[in-house]
């Protein structure tokens, strides 16, 4: 469910229902049933049945307010995760999704961790993760980052041939796993334009993507590059050449990702051993409990959820 | 034409007897007619009539081979640049499209300039000019981009504001003249990761772009900024809240742009006393004087062009 004082408990509450959502799962909500009910009762939406959610911490609905951050609130999501996690962990559950939740109400909750993956990864003792964002359609663009939240400025110096080794290994486990696809075709963006052009324009793509590159090629991995970072995302997805585009940096590949997945896009985490999405938005405070946020996003977390859950079976 | 060796010749051939062409201005090429007359036949085109052919300096054709760069040829494309610009500046054309060129041809030729538009500032004595990418639509993608052909390392040192308030500028002021907007509603990206996140992953906004963003705004240029990099592509093209995107990069911008308009991309120069645009493709020896080659791109140079000296006289 999320920040309960976010769009969290609107937007579960109708995706429940979706019935895109209903034609690929049976959907178990991990939430406060209270704030739930209250809610359905307050937007005119239909209240989700018996058995359908499960509590987290108690939550004093009282305290909590549309669009603000709580400690409240900061402890009920951060116990809404561990157990979800817990459901998946121990089968109960077939994977999670989770609903956005607030740096600030988590902060004032004592809560340690910079964000959800971080504590996901925690909570299922995985040292290998990385972030996937894409759409949830099998031709959609799909992305993994090799930096992520850091300046601009950083990203040439954290860009190592180990760091791209480690995406390029993740992300090819990830979509052989929980993409079924054989051989993922893997391609790999330079860090300077056109790739650097032969070294005019940077020596990164010579000295540490093309090793890097290299090696996992020599591990069996179908990787491609590194390639000039403007083009390769038109290969990508109008030319179907490539499953996935490993990024070097943030705005590398989130700015064509939200060109083309701005309402649907889906975050995943890969290297987990449980499968975890979410929508690719955040908690929206100043259109919370307002029946108007968009459930786009969190259908198509849900959908690729399952696609992944199946996946992994097979 | 551009280099007679790549696939400029057979562009312009096509791209002549086009009806979008036709339909917005009365064509001229500058270039070689027995080369024009000998690809036409070979190629099974319409030839080009009496009269639409200016001469550059004379080339020997049978030194010509298609996909091989010489020194004659870089002798007849910087030939036709001159010839074309001289029309232009004398007002006996109204605009300059010009067909792609071969670095290695212009530089056997003993051409100083990194590039066709560095050459064109200079035959028209212009200091501030700005290179632009974008569809030829009125509501298309547009970009201009405040650094270019540099590495991803040395970007942040170039963003100064001296160099975004420059960019704003010559944005503002063509997007007036060329684009006939009354008051261009101008977005400027960051240079980190959500625009640095309140200075969590990067001070350049708050330290150099945000001050030239209220510099330009005291001035009267319709600028907001700076504003999140990987969504007001999103934001300028599907919400069409923007008529421009000032990016700092590259890639910032050419990623987006070309997985809007991979095919039909133009590049034009702003800031010239004349209007020049330019396909957004190089000279692709590989498929030279094969008849394949895409005119898409250049017929959106010539319609952008003609739009462009259109509202000039407005």
């Amino acid at each position: 469910m999320g920040d309960p004082a976010g769009i969290g408990p609107e937007i579960v509450l109708k995706a429940f229902w979706d019935a895109r959502v209903r034609r690929v799962c049976t959907p178990v909500v991990v939430g406060d049933r209270v704030l739930l009910d209250l809610l359905a009762r307050r937007l005119g939406l239909k209240p989700l049945p018996e058995g359908s959610v499960r509590g987290g911490a108690p939550l004093d609905t009282r305290r909590v307010s549309a669009g603000v951050a709580s400690a409240a609130c900061g402890r009920a999501m951060v116990s809404y995760i561990e157990e979800a996690v817990r459901m998946a962990s121990s089968k109960e559950a077939e994977a999670v999704v989770t609903a956005p939740i607030t740096k600030e109400a988590t902060r004032l909750a004592g809560f340690p961790y910079p964000g959800h993956t971080e504590f996901i990864a925690r909570l299922t003792r995985t040292k290998d993760f990385l972030m996937m964002l894409g759409g949830a359609g099998r031709h959609d663009l799909k992305v993994t980052l090799v930096t992520i939240h850091v300046p601009l400025a950083d990203v040439p110096r954290l860009v190592t041939k180990a760091a791209v080794l480690r995406a390029l290994r993740i992300t090819d486990a990830a979509f052989k796993r929980d993409f079924h696809i054989k051989s993922p075709r893997i391609a790999v963006a330079g860090l300077n334009p056109h790739a650097g052009e032969a070294g005019m324009f940077g020596a990164e793509e010579k000295m540490v993507i093309a090793p890097a590159v290299k090696k996992a090629r020599a591990e069996g991995i179908n990787a491609t590059g590194p390639l000039p970072p403007d083009t390769v995302f038109y290969r990508a997805v109008r030319k179907a050449e490539f499953d996935c585009v490993v990024c070097m940096y943030h705005d590398q590949g989130l700015g064509p990702l939200k060109l083309l997945h701005f309402e649907d896009g889906v975050n995943a985490t890969l290297g987990l051993p449980i499968v975890r999405t979410s929508p690719d938005h955040g908690t929206a405070y100043n259109i919370a409990w307002k029946g108007i946020a968009s459930i786009e996003s969190m259908v198509a977390a849900i959908r690729m959820a399952a696609a992944m859950a199946r996946n992994r079976k097979k």
